[in-house]
């Protein structure tokens, strides 16, 4: 497997320290830079001491200017602009990527300001959680995982296959379509899911906590993530979103209705039909 | 803790093998007897070669002959009619008791045929899951869980606590309640999850089940439950159910607006909002 010299990390809480341990315990990175808001943030400090690290840079410039890959991994609303300042001051052939949940947005706002010499490749690794920061950041995070790149008509074949490689190389199975496509099934298999954890946990009377049990818990799991980092997730994919909520406000509409006429077929059809999907994916 | 001579469990899955295995291994019955829809039913002859029960009956009035107490384990439509099946064949001051996930209904229709000197005070422990079977029965299932019992004003004080201290000594925390407001309060807490994990897993196409990652994957675990036993917990308590999903729907309404207009404030605190009820509640 390649190995790098000097790897970025923008954004080190749980993906990018994820990132850094996997590189290190797999040998495949000399250096490991990681950047953050200020050097003296509490992620970058512990991912400095476990590992994840093998430098702190106090801004962008100065961490990019030796790296042979950058990886963004900041919030979505944040990427495109940190992706930018990157790209400007990293050497020639630089790969640069990045880690956010929404592709469409990020990509289009890159590429709108980026030099025909310039190496960007968008990336979502499929292994978020509602746990965030360097705490829970784990070397398997991406060990069986999927991860998604999304090349366009103006990437280099090149760059799309260092980036296969570069995650593949830290377990993870690579899947490549446009960021058109991947904000489309991502709406429905990330986007809406969080929606929906979000309004069922909402309406749930506090006093009914106790009365709750596998079920209420495991819907409402990821209700418990960052709500700043999912409202911008929500917005930059709105239009899917949108489109997918339809989707399911239609289906439950089919389950009131089967609830209301008392049609015990059609409700166990609905029934069935989840079930089947569910039951494609296993545990 | 109070043992019993003979302990009679009607239907003997998830919930009555778990039932079995507990009272065995905390040696707190000399024998039970387990009854299913034939002699040679496969859960029944698993429950007896794991020690969950020690004697296998053919039918319910053999089967109760000698119980001191009666857990009826069946699917929800089926409970009030075994419950009654029960009743006229068990000895005097026998307690009745039944593991449905619904309660108004069950409770009234085994109430509307009960002679005066009968034992029955409905049972619901919160501590179902999508699998079922005596497959997945385990000992320790209800240690640390909560049991709900819905006695009325019907029932014999000396019943209700002699139900409670079944349910103690298996290990659970028993809180007690009307039938009405257990099947308000159950709408939301679990039989509206399973309608929603089902309608998100029933909108998803499989050709999407790849890029699904944890949250799908928790948020439509339920769906994977059993669609006939399901069909009737919701018919059951229909209008409770058309309550909440009617609660839910205004929600993802609020959602849906704030998406539509771009409303970040909005959406940060609906989504802030469902991040505290869920953080009140832990893992």
């Amino acid at each position: 497997m390649k190995s790098w010299n000097t790897v970025t990390i923008i954004g080190v809480g749980l993906i990018g320290g994820s990132i850094g341990l996997a590189l290190r315990n797999r040998g495949l990175a000399d250096q490991v830079v990681g950047i953050g808001r200020s050097k003296s943030s509490a992620n970058l400090i512990k991912a400095k001491e476990l590992g994840a690290i093998t430098a702190i840079a106090s801004d962008i410039p100065q961490g990019v200017a030796n790296a042979d890959i950058v990886i963004v991994c900041t919030p979505v609303n944040e990427i495109a602009e940190h992706v930018l300042a990157a790209a400007i001051a990293v050497p020639t052939n630089t790969l640069l990527t990045d880690a956010g949940s929404t592709k469409a947005s990020i990509v289009s706002k890159v590429e709108a300001s980026m030099l025909p010499d310039e190496h960007f490749v968008g990336s979502h690794p499929l292994a978020g959680s509602e746990k965030k920061g360097m705490h829970f950041a784990r070397a398997d995070l991406f060990e069986g995982r999927v991860v998604i790149i999304t090349p366009t008509n103006r990437t280099k074949a090149e760059d799309a296959q260092a980036l296969t490689d570069f995650w593949s190389s830290l377990g993870a199975n690579v899947l490549t379509m446009s960021p058109e496509v991947h904000d489309k099934a991502l709406a429905g298999t990330s986007h809406l899911p969080h929606l929906i954890a979000a309004a069922l946990a909402g309406i749930t009377p506090q006093d009914d906590l106790p009365l709750t049990a596998g079920g209420w818990r495991d819907v409402t799991r990821i209700a418990a993530g960052d709500p700043n980092l999912w409202t911008q997730i929500l917005l930059e994919n709105r239009a899917n979103v949108l489109k997918s909520l339809t989707g399911f406000e239609k289906k439950v509409q089919a389950f009131r209705s089967a609830i209301e006429r008392g049609d015990a077929t059609l409700l166990r059809a609905l029934l069935t039909e989840g079930k089947q999907v569910r039951d494609a994916l296993g545990d």
